[in-house]
This record gives structure tokens, C-alpha cells and sequence, in this order.
């Protein structure tokens, strides 16, 4: 007798049921949709890599999430995102690519974090990333940031809130409040949303700045108005220095290019108080969320680097990206049954024969297929009634069953399993009306 | 300074270039169509197994060749195909899922083996199953045969010939002829296409079989006829056992279900000199050569198993599946030179603004975008000639270039950048046209 393991999976790691996947891969195919219909082409690149170019960067907690080992004498490692592995393949062929260079990735990366609510091991992300060599036009950023609008216009959800703001801002406003401990008080900028004002200005003040300072900064980057509003009160500050204002110009330029895109003006807003880590972005910064779900975190952001490959090579890449994480999202819209609306009938036909048709069945699967219709025959030796039932609980919108007579007639039975009508149709005419279904 | 890492991927893993990626994921996306449209639905599994699940079976080269680690208290393992995965899925959802389970399941697998032409650490498998409680119908094999046939009429790749054959006709004439180690027999017998008919027989009367045994088995497999002519020579046969007859039986069906099907005699043959490895497959075996490259080795293969996931239940999962080994598949293709052909226009149009038009330009672009059609803008600050360069280079079939002049005026001039002409359109004509290129 055969010993019986148990079968499982690890945890923290997203396995779907038939039907869950099917929504998954239309959420999936969706993404890729928008991002090839914009230009960018698909790059695909080894889960494994070397630990060395993988973690030439890396460091602190992307350091100890990763699942790294060792195979003869090889060090390797399981990509943590999709961005280490585009900066070595852009320094690796950038004679060979075409600048500025659009690449899409939709593929799984691995953190081996503490396994907890929302968090996953692996995890599907989506980036569109524009790649230029030494500089890149500004509009490029609202390329990206125009891609969330699409996917999610897409995807029928439409409370999202894309929120933009610009590094320069923040490295400016430093420079000009002349603050010491930079690094510090912006990592204590990042706890907006998270934090009540009052504790971040103490934060600040203990880090030895003036409270004038901590509330100044404070109360400007946080007061919550129109973009309008808000690019008139930055303009209107006194002592602006050059690395502020041209914060303000790219935010100016990406929201013209946004309204000549066609993003319309309620999906997104000036919020100057997203920060997205410390040391990556350097312009334009971005993160999106949906507004009847603010628990779900940011669900598509991105922004600007001014070193894409520093790691790599000296030569000066540029860029700017977008990232969906989809597997999170799935998550979330699943666990709060936002995706009980999703149409994922598939197959859309199965045929049933009834004595001797097996021949005409299968036959007539074959037209339908090839008129671009998905089918299925329920060829096996089972009763009538568990037929049914499997369409049934497949969610199969259409089935034929094929007797003798309806061969002889040619006359078959279309039965809509939704709306439980059914019409008697001959085969071009049947196969005429499957073509209209998807 | 930055200290530069040198850019680099471990040997043994594919990565392409942009048109060539373009290519590989459209056979992909070709290939997943064929499952979709046959009824097959999506599966998706964690990469990362706990090696007792992946191992549970696994062992001599398998074990050798896996990607293992521990990573805290945990032992890990890449997977290194997609049936024990599957196998672990159905065992673990059998009560919820409906059977016959048809799933598709197109993803990377990977085995650290020495790096050898042709051979990936890292590789794409396309595999599509059918899956049954106790029993399944024969007809699901020639399914699973009829999708090596779609899938490479889809590719357009038509000098292709898969050949059946069936594990029970091996069995029955190892018992019909009293042969004692059968397991070593089928091993030598497993060397048809590598080894003379002459050298096999030496080997078979070496394991201790009558020379006339081993003529007359050797004989009867490898006679190359027609398959009508194959079964009266099966069927002629004295002594036909059981095991024998049903595996005629088999046969018979699956190429009468293959006819039903619609699949071209001419491209599928009985060919009794395949194996597929030793004790897997039941019934049905199949695989597929491409006839002007027989170097390839089999490019789509498959057949029946009787017993699915005895490492993980008790209860019998029967199923039927084939396989598609892409990246080695595109490699030879690749290498061969046979994929000059393939169309990659990706994006079709690239709009150049001349002068201050970046937005019309943008608009437009929606426009064309929100008609299907991938556009991209070349809004870098760059001279026209390097924007047409670019255009060139990425191979992008149409181009329009926008001053303020077209706007004006509504006249839009297309470039046909293969064809070398020019047509002077309105924006709706311009836009209708272009809806017509994909």
C-alpha cells in the first residue's frame, strides 16, 4: 500500500478554486490588455536569480524576506520584486533596446514575510514601467499614472482616487525650511493617514526642529483642498528654491497630459501627503485608492527614478513605473464579495448527447470551436440528470442535447440555462446565435 | 560611487529580447486559447511546495534535479513539473470540484539540471487534463490528442505527426509472450528511434528472453504500416489476452473520436514504438514530432494514468493529459530560424507631434487606444529623424505625424511604414482605417 501524504499547501501562499481563477486570469488578461493597447511591450525574466544581482541593492527587511539558498556552488535567490531584474536586464541589453523603452511584467514574486492578514509569499504583480536613456519627458509619468484610470475604468470599478504628488516637493521644502535630519523627518511625513497631525509635529520637534518648522510643513503639505487650490498655496510660498518649483512645474505638466489622456478630472488628486518610501523616487510620485475601501491600501501606484540601473551600470537610465499588485487586490475584492458580479462562464456551451449521437456531437463541438465558441461534450457514460447538473454547477449558459431526431431534423435543442427558455434552431443558425454570446 | 554588480543571468534560463518575447507570449496566449475554447478552465499553484507533497512520489533523477531548500523549520521545493501539483490539487479539493475536472495550467517548472543544449533549468509547460472520479470515457484521450493538432494548426505549423499508441498492447504482449522482466523489456524497448531493431533484440535475449520472443515482439512493434494495417496485424495476433484487446479497443475509439473531431487522418499515425517512460501512463500514449525537424524530439505528448494522486488519496482519480514543452519548443524554432515570419507589430501605430501638437496628439492616441488599436506617442524631446529611427526600429507598421497644420485642417497623414505610403485622412476615416489592421 502506498504511503499517503497529506496534501496541502504552505501558507501565505494563493491557490484559487476553478471559478475564482477564471476571474483572476480575466483580471489578469485585463491588465495586459490596457498595457499592450498603450504601447508597452511584455518582458518575462527568471524567477531565480543570482543573490549577487539580485541583492546589489537590497538591504534591511527586502534582505531578510527573501528566499535565498545555495545549489553547488551557486547563490541564488527568488526575485523579491519585478524592478531589481528590469534595471539588470536594461543594463544588460540596453545597446540592443529600443529607448525610450515601455515594458510590461505581470509575474509572481516572493517575500518570505510573517504570514499575516493580507500579506502574501507569493504574490502576482503587474508593472508597466518606461524606461529612457538619460532623460524622459514628464508626460511619461502620466502615461503611467493614465494606465491605473484604464485598468480600473476596465475592470468596472470606478470609486478609485488616484492621488499624485512630486519628491521635488518635499526635497525642496527641506532646503527651504532648512531642515537637518532630512532622511528622519520624512520618514516621520510617511505616517500621514496613519498618524493625527499633532503626533507627526511632535515626532519633528523631537528631532530637534523648530515647532514652527514641523507646523508649517505639516499644515502645508497636509491641508486637504483642489489641485488648483493647492498649486496656488505651493506657488504662493515665500523663499521657493529651484528644486521646488520644478516640483510644481512636472505636477502641472502631468495634470494637463492627464486631461489631454482622457483621465477625467475626479479620478485623481493633488495629495501631497504620499511619500512611498525613502530613497527609490525621485519626481513624480503616485498611489490610488478605493474610496469605498480605504482599508484595502494603495491598489496601483508608482512614480519616478532618476537611477534606474545605478547598481548595473554608470551608464544614466531613467524612468518611471506603475505597479498593480494583484494578488492582494484580488484578495480584498474577494473577502468582500465584490466579484460575485464577475460573468465567468466557461465554457459557454456543453452538449449533451442522448443514445447514439456521440459522432454528431462531437462534430458539432468542432463547428462551434471553431467559430470561437468555447464547448464542451459530456461524452461521459453517466445519467442524463448528473449531466445537467454538472452544466449546472459549472454555470454553463448553454446547452444542446442531441438525440436521433434532432440529428435526423436538423433540429437542436438550445437550452439557455440562465433565463431556462430553450428554442429549436438548425445547426448554421444555432452556431449563428452561440457567435453572438460572448 | 556605487559599486557595479555585473549584470548577469544564471545559465540555463531564457530571456529574450523584446520582439522575441512578443512572439513566445503570443504562441503562449495561443495556446491557452485552444485549452479555453475546448473547455478547459485556468489553474494556477504556488511555484514553492513543501518538498514532502512535490516528493512524495518523486525520486532517482527527479530528487536529483530539484531546486530544495529550507528556509526556517520548512523544506521547500520548486516544483519541477505540473501533474504533481495538480495531483495535490485535486486530491485536496476533490469534494468541491466537478468532475470530469478539465483544467489548463501554463506556468514555469524547474530542474537544476546540467545545462545542456536545448535543456532549460527554467521552462514553460503547457498542460491541459482531464480528470475523472473512478472512470473516464476514451473519448477524453482523443480530446487531449485532438488539442496537439489545434494548437499547431493555430501556430501554423502543419507538418506535424503525433503517434498513438497504447501502454495495454505493451502489457498484453509482454504477458501473451510469458516475458519475465517485463520492466527491463520495456525499458530496452523504450530505445526504438536510438538504437537498431537488431541491438534491441540483443539487449532483450541478454535479459534472458528466447531470440524468437524478442524477434517477434521487436518485429510487431516496430513494423512501419498504415494504421488499418497495424491493427489487422495487432488483431491477427494468436493468444490475445485481455489487457490486449482493450488496448485495440482503446485505440479504435480514439481514432474514430479523432475523425469525429475533425482532426486530418494525415496527421496522426499508430506508432508502437513509443513508451513515454515506464510506469506512469496506462492507456493511451501519445506524442509528436515535427517532421521536417525530427531533432526536436517530441513536441507535444501525453496519455492516460489510472491513478492520479495515489501519494495524496485513497480514492481514484483516473485522468488523461497532454503536454507542451514551450520554451524548449521556441528555442528550437528560434534556432531554426522558423520564427522570421511571425507579425510582432507591437504597438501598430506611433504618433510623432511636429511642433507645439503634443495635445491632439495625446487625444488622438485615446482615440485610437479606446478603438483597440495599441498606440504609443513619441513625445520625447528629440529630433523627427530619431523619432522615425525609433519607429523603425521597433518595427511599428503605421505613423502619424501631427503638426499644427493636420490639426487645423482635420488631415491626418498615415504613413505606411512597410508599404512606403501615404494617405491624407480625417480623424474618424484615420481611425476606421486603423481598425481594420488587426
Amino acid at each position: 500500500m502506498q504511503n499517503i501524504v497529506k496534501p496541502r499547501i504552505m501558507s501565505g501562499f494563493m491557490e484559487l478554486m476553478p471559478r475564482e481563477q477564471v476571474i483572476f486570469d480575466n483580471m489578469k488578461d485585463t491588465i495586459k490588455k490596457v498595457f499592450t493597447l498603450n504601447g508597452f511591450t511584455p518582458l518575462d525574466t527568471p524567477v531565480l536569480e543570482l543573490s549577487e544581482v539580485l541583492l546589489a541593492k537590497a538591504g534591511g527587511e527586502t534582505e531578510k524576506q527573501i528566499y535565498r539558498f545555495t545549489r553547488g556552488d551557486t547563490d541564488m535567490s527568488l526575485r523579491f520584486d519585478l524592478t531589481v531584474p528590469l534595471a539588470r536586464y536594461v543594463a544588460m541589453h540596453q545597446a540592443d533596446l529600443n529607448f525610450p523603452f515601455k515594458r510590461f511584467h505581470i509575474a509572481k514574486s516572493y517575500r518570505g514575510e510573517r504570514s499575516q492578514k493580507g500579506r502574501f509569499r507569493e504574490f502576482y504583480q503587474c508593472d508597466a514601467d518606461i524606461i529612457g536613456e538619460n532623460e524622459l519627458s514628464v508626460v511619461a509619468d502620466a502615461e503611467c499614472i493614465s494606465l491605473i484610470y484604464k485598468v480600473y475604468s476596465q475592470l468596472n470599478i470606478d470609486d478609485i482616487e488616484i492621488r499624485i504628488s512630486n519628491r521635488k516637493i518635499l526635497t525642496g521644502l527641506m532646503q527651504m525650511y532648512n531642515v537637518n535630519k532630512t532622511g528622519e523627518v520624512l520618514h516621520v511625513l510617511d505616517k500621514f493617514g496613519k498618524m493625527s497631525n499633532e503626533d507627526i509635529i511632535k515626532l519633528i520637534v523631537d528631532l530637534g526642529e523648530p515647532e514652527k518648522t514641523a507646523t508649517d510643513i505639516v499644515n502645508l503639505l497636509s491641508c486637504d483642498v483642489s489641485k488648483e487650490q493647492k498649486l496656488e498655496m505651493l506657488e504662493a510660498m515665500p523663499n521657493k528654491n529651484e528644486v521646488f518649483m520644478f516640483g510644481i512645474s512636472e505636477l502641472k505638466q502631468v495634470f494637463e497630459a492627464l486631461d489631454n489622456m482622457g483621465v477625467p478630472q475626479k479620478f485623481y488628486k493633488l495629495d501631497t501627503t504620499i511619500i512611498r518610501g525613502l530613497d527609490y523616487y525621485t519626481g513624480t510620485i503616485f498611489e490610488t485608492k478605493l474610496l469605498s475601501h480605504l482599508e484595502f491600501g494603495s491598489i496601483g501606484g508608482g512614480g519616478r527614478y532618476d537611477n534606474l540601473a545605478g547598481n548595473f551600470t554608470k551608464n544614466k537610465l531613467v524612468g518611471v513605473g506603475v505597479s498593480f499588485g494583484l494578488t492582494r487586490l484580488f484578495d480584498c475584492l474577494m473577502k468582500n464579495d465584490m466579484l460575485s458580479n464577475q460573468k465567468v462562464h466557461e465554457p459557454k456551451v456543453a452538449i449533451i448527447p442522448l443514445g447514439n449521437t456521440l459522432k454528431p456531437c462531437l462534430e458539432l463541438s468542432n463547428d462551434i470551436i471553431s467559430n470561437g465558441v468555447s464547448c464542451t461534450v459530456l461524452y461521459e457514460n453517466k445519467s442524463f440528470k448528473s449531466k445537467l447538473n454538472y452544466a449546472n454547477k459549472q454555470e454553463i449558459p448553454f446547452v444542446i442535447i442531441i438525440g436521433e431526431d434532432e440529428v435526423k431534423n436538423n433540429s437542436y435543442v438550445l437550452k439557455n440555462m440562465f433565463e431556462g427558455t430553450q428554442q429549436s434552431l438548425d445547426k448554421q443558425t444555432l452556431i449563428e446565435n452561440l457567435k453572438k454570446v460572448n
